[in-house]
């Protein structure tokens, strides 16, 4: 069986150009510029945890490695490179060549390279750690944010856990909202360029994998502040803002598997924020302000409290 | 479940001095020193493939960095840094807080950090991916051997795999000399020390893993050689020497799992050679030669072929 994993291992080797060395030796190498520091991210997906069973393997192949992306865009850093480490139960070909067509297809719209990897027989595992560059000490961290302070989020929210929801059978959507929605949770989208742009603008960002309150709750600890958000200004898609009001809220406040970035920044920056959105092609919104304190409350349009009742996305419930 | 994770992840989370930025943020920062280019190796290990569930979790945390390290070492790479990825079936603390102490001692032994990683509930899966550095155009890579050029090996071979034979129950040893052999399978020493000696004496190098036949067709493939491997000259313990000559070579030479380097250098390196080997506190044994062609001939005191029937260890046997 050796024989046959060697096989498809071959399907992730392609000669590299950027990188110094790619597959095949003992170590790839990568070049990173002068002034630059390394940023490194690394995720493992399981299988019932991070993705279901009737994900297309193009589809997890593509996401697989932009949920990696996404924490390079969230500290502003440009992709270099990335290695993949794969646990298969069987050497399946069709699987393979799916799979290797998202995450090239996905790794050539960032121009990186996949420089080595490691694959095996096993439960069904992947493993994928990308490289990026960052001008030193230019890096978007989550510990940087002020009272006074704009909160800020790209896209629209909540869709990746609607289609969750139609998959668990606890909403029904017409074939082709379901499409929409679908796409989001499995074709989710870095926000690379947008992480780039922001180097210099936003005081700190993160990126929105576990849900925006739980998200928001680790700036605010990691920054030593507390926030104001405000629910009714969150951005949605028009799928879900024709769901109930309850279904929405849940859906964009501890969804999860958005991969939009969350960001803080100066009010003096607004319309450099805005420039930024612009250059990436993203909307992006201002849903409330960082301030003093530790505690993070959200408030409808009335100004009156929504109840915090999640946790965010849990991938171990 | 997923609190009793985050639980765990704090085992792995220690401050970092030599990285810029370590766990807890969305990517890790790294420095990568002018002039160098950054070496990157990855290596995903399955329970019953790469290790038995008879490994004590402190041994296992100990080669799921030491086989990578390894790799760094093979390019004659400075390591840096490296990433965990962790799947568990299920949060055990006493495995988690026993396999991060052997990781970090072995980390600390080579000045290293761990500065990101994950964790994820699922079957038992191990993803390091590790970081160095070395000056550019400097790593020893695989296509360098030259017709001429001598072999090299370091360390002794075969006692893993003596080991193995043991747990399989195909070989019975004596309890120390069991506990000797399966030290060296369960604890092997990254020859980082050696690969760092040989920048600029060794022609090719490659780490031990897959078996002394195996991994040499990779160097002779790479560099569109052949070789004469003189099999009486490799060395081996003295436990291993004790057992039939039959076992012996199977062990020496398809044996696997060794983690010493396997490399060449021109005949006028030889004082060189040794030398490096003297820094680096390792025995090296001269064991053949390079010739032109494509064939790996193995040859035994006596001049007489050994006939090649093992292809390397079988990682999906």
């Amino acid at each position: 069986m050796a024989g046959e994993f060697e096989l498809i291992a071959r399907f992730f080797t392609r000669p590299v150009s950027r990188a110094a060395l790619g597959v095949g030796d003992d170590c790839a190498l990568v070049r990173v510029d002068a002034g630059m520091q390394l940023a490194v991210s690394c995720d493992m997906l399981v299988e019932g945890r991070h993705f279901l069973s009737t994900v297309a393997p193009e589809r997890l192949g593509h996401k697989a490695l932009a949920v990696n992306l996404s924490d390079l865009a969230a500290c502003g850093a440009e992709p270099l490179a990335c290695t993949l480490a794969l646990a298969l139960p069987r050497a399946d070909e069709h699987f393979i060549a799916a799979f290797a067509r998202g995450l090239f297809a996905l790794a050539d719209a960032h121009g990186i390279e996949l420089v080595g990897g490691d694959t095996a027989a096993g439960p069904l595992n992947i493993c994928i750690t990308v490289f990026g560059q960052v001008p030193a000490g230019g890096a978007l961290l989550r510990d940087g944010a002020r009272p006074g302070d704009d909160l800020w989020v790209s896209g629209t929210l909540g869709d990746a856990r609607l289609a969750l929801e139609v998959f668990r059978g606890s909403v029904a959507l017409p074939g082709e909202q379901f499409e929409t929605v679908r796409r989001a949770m499995e074709l989710p989208q870095p926000r690379v360029a947008l992480g780039l742009a922001l180097r210099g603008v936003a005081s700190s960002a993160i990126d929105l994998s576990d849900g925006l309150v739980g998200d928001l709750g680790h700036v605010l600890r990691r920054s030593g502040v507390g926030a104001v958000l405000q629910a009714d200004a969150l951005p949605r898609s028009a799928v879900l803002a024709a769901q109930p009001q309850a279904l929405q809220r849940l859906c964009m406040l501890a969804g999860g598997d958005d991969y939009e970035l969350l960001f803080t920044a100066a009010p003096a920056q607004r319309e450099a924020v805005l420039a930024a959105g612009q250059r990436a092609g993203l909307a992006l919104t201002r849903c409330g302000g960082i301030v003093a304190g530790q505690a993070l409350r959200i408030v409808d349009a009335a100004g009156d409290e929504v109840p915090v009742s999640w946790s965010g996305f849990d991938h171990f419930a």
